[in-house]
């Protein structure tokens, strides 16, 4: 299939441009990058090749740093295997890993709505501090605003973080090379599906639970590993947002096998039944990695001893490079589907779950 | 007055405890205090002797760090003299700034309520950017998400930054000293009348702005005239809970004199009709500054030379040290009134003014 013509394609799923945000916005797909280039970039942006990773990259002195920001607003603030205060730290636990950086300090900023109880807030800290112990971070600083009732919807938590990376560490979406394999830490879908079963008490037959989890000492036991070209956790937008992200800053092809994609029966079905692709779903415990071909047998060994790589698979390779820039935003992540065919895979172009992390 | 006995005192308003969160809560008083101490801090703390200053400091290596995270729920977003996006800047480039720090980066987490219109959120970030621009400061990291309408009111925004602490610094609640000459940079109350003012629509005659601004320039300038102790910017809760902190972090006994605090016409005027006192109001773009006695001309010189600290001037003393702990909460900050008394000052005890940054 590789011979394709995509000269003739266009975007499926064209957007309008709106004078007022939309849930999508939030999305972390297609509207988010259009909230990000009409306004945030143009006025804020700065340091634009790492611009999509998870984390901004500062060096002070000799030292590089990875500072990163994250706001939680799912709903509802305790689902299946988490609950906000857990997603709140695993998540930038993770956007700090996802660079290669070692987590040094979080700092948490509540925003709580007049009302809400002591018993829970207390819940949501006390989870907050077992997944930072687990981690291996702690709080530095921490601030909190209360507004009245009706102003916020309970709880929304700020997490930023800061790590240092090492030197010689050199993990960027700007790195992913022709050759290189790509593999997923384990199942696709399962927190955006808890939560949206959690939500809507939908009563799956099966259980469902979220995978949130810090991914650090995975990244710690890859990087050992060697060969890590590209490291991302597929949160918000799922798998397919993070490949086509990946695809345009490093100006690559990529392919996947969909037979091969990790799925949990309970996942599929639910997907099946409401009519959403796993490959979309939110994961707060999962990353993809784009490993240098030689060294891919040697990382996904490592990754299945550490706790959260346990199920890790390769799941495709980049195919070739060098696409010219006008057709990145279509095209450039292709899927073997399971009957044999190709299929394009794009951004979640607007909102499908609002208000999964 | 200093023989005056303390020893039946009790503090003036008893807080009971609640089952829930108030607005008093987020307030930057009693009720915070209470919150931090209840649960923020026997689950998350660490770092206890810097506990309260604006920022913590983390050392890296041979680097010391401020690292520091507020988010603002300001309402209105536009007043007279700023908006959410000048306060979210300068707040944390202020928060660094008072434990002696040089901002290198913020992060911007907004949370937006669904149909928030473009032109609004376009303005926002164009007084972040100009606000960044005047501290010299840049954001390197960011984050959006987007709940359902009535999901929020309007917008959040988390600003949380990292400075570096040159060689020789140490600034610190901790550090006030017997002789320390305490010195406001300028007029007091005027962020939170001006906020007051345009949410209420009370159309005052008098045009009442905030101060909000960034400080690290007066701060910068500060430091190289020497003999600085404790900086702190009386936000939330104003520059009687400033004090009261500083007293009872150093243990030490402050006087200020009620003749000499700088306050506007207009905003005493506006206090005197409301019934506020302006030492509790919050400001956004002044500082308290403890200075060695020798230093303290020094000091003021320096800062009238600046933009923002033109009409500083010396408001008291710290009177004496060593204040056993048990008494702490009452009673260590000394107001001499214009008619010759004295008051004991104290800490915000609940909620005046709700989401007043």
């Amino acid at each position: 299939m590789d011979e394709l013509n995509f000269e003739g394609y266009t975007c499926p799923v064209p957007i309008r441009p709106t004078d007022t945000v939309l849930l999508g916005h939030g999305s972390g797909g297609t509207l988010s990058r259009d909230l990000l280039n009409r306004l945030f970039l143009p006025e804020l942006g700065r340091a634009a090749p790492r611009l999509l990773d998870d984390s901004a990259v500062v060096a002070i002195g000799d030292q590089r740093f990875a500072i990163t920001t994250d706001s939680h607003v799912v709903s509802p603030l305790f689902f299946p295997g988490g609950d906000i205060g857990r997603l709140a730290i695993c998540g930038t636990v993770n956007d700090l890993a996802m660079v290669g950086a070692q987590p040094v300090a979080l700092t948490c900023g509540f925003v709580i709505e007049e009302g809400l109880s002591f018993e829970l807030l207390q819940r949501v800290v006390a989870s907050m501090k077992a997944a930072a112990q687990e981690a291996g971070v702690y709080i530095a600083a921490g601030d909190t605003k209360v507004v009245q009732k009706g102003g916020a919807d309970q709880l929304f938590i700020n997490t930023s973080g800061i790590g240092t990376i090492p030197d010689g560490i050199d993990i960027s979406g700007a790195r992913a090379h022709a050759g290189d394999v790509i593999i997923v830490s384990g199942t696709l879908g399962d927190h955006g599906i808890a939560v949206l079963s959690a939500r809507e008490g939908l009563g799956f037959e099966t259980k469902l639970e979220s995978d949130v989890a810090p991914l650090n000492d995975l990244v710690q036991a890859m990087i050992g590993a060697g060969g890590i070209h590209v490291l991302r956790d597929p949160t918000r937008g799922g798998l397919a947002t993070s490949l086509v992200e990946i695809s345009e800053q490093s100006n690559v092809t990529i392919e996947i096998a969909e037979q091969v994609l990790p799925v949990k029966p309970a996942v599929k079905a639910a997907c099946e039944m409401l009519g959403f692709d796993p490959l979309y779903i939110a994961n707060e415990g999962k990353l993809v990695a784009f490993v240098k071909e030689s060294a891919a047998d040697r990382v996904l060994d490592v990754m299945k001893k550490t706790k959260y790589g346990e199920q890790a698979v390769v799941i495709g390779r980049v195919i070739g490079s060098g696409k010219s820039p006008a057709k990145q935003s279509c095209g450039q992540v292709r899927l073997k589907t399971a009957i044999g065919g190709t299929r394009l895979v794009d951004m979640l172009p607007g909102e499908m779950l609002p208000r999964i992390c």
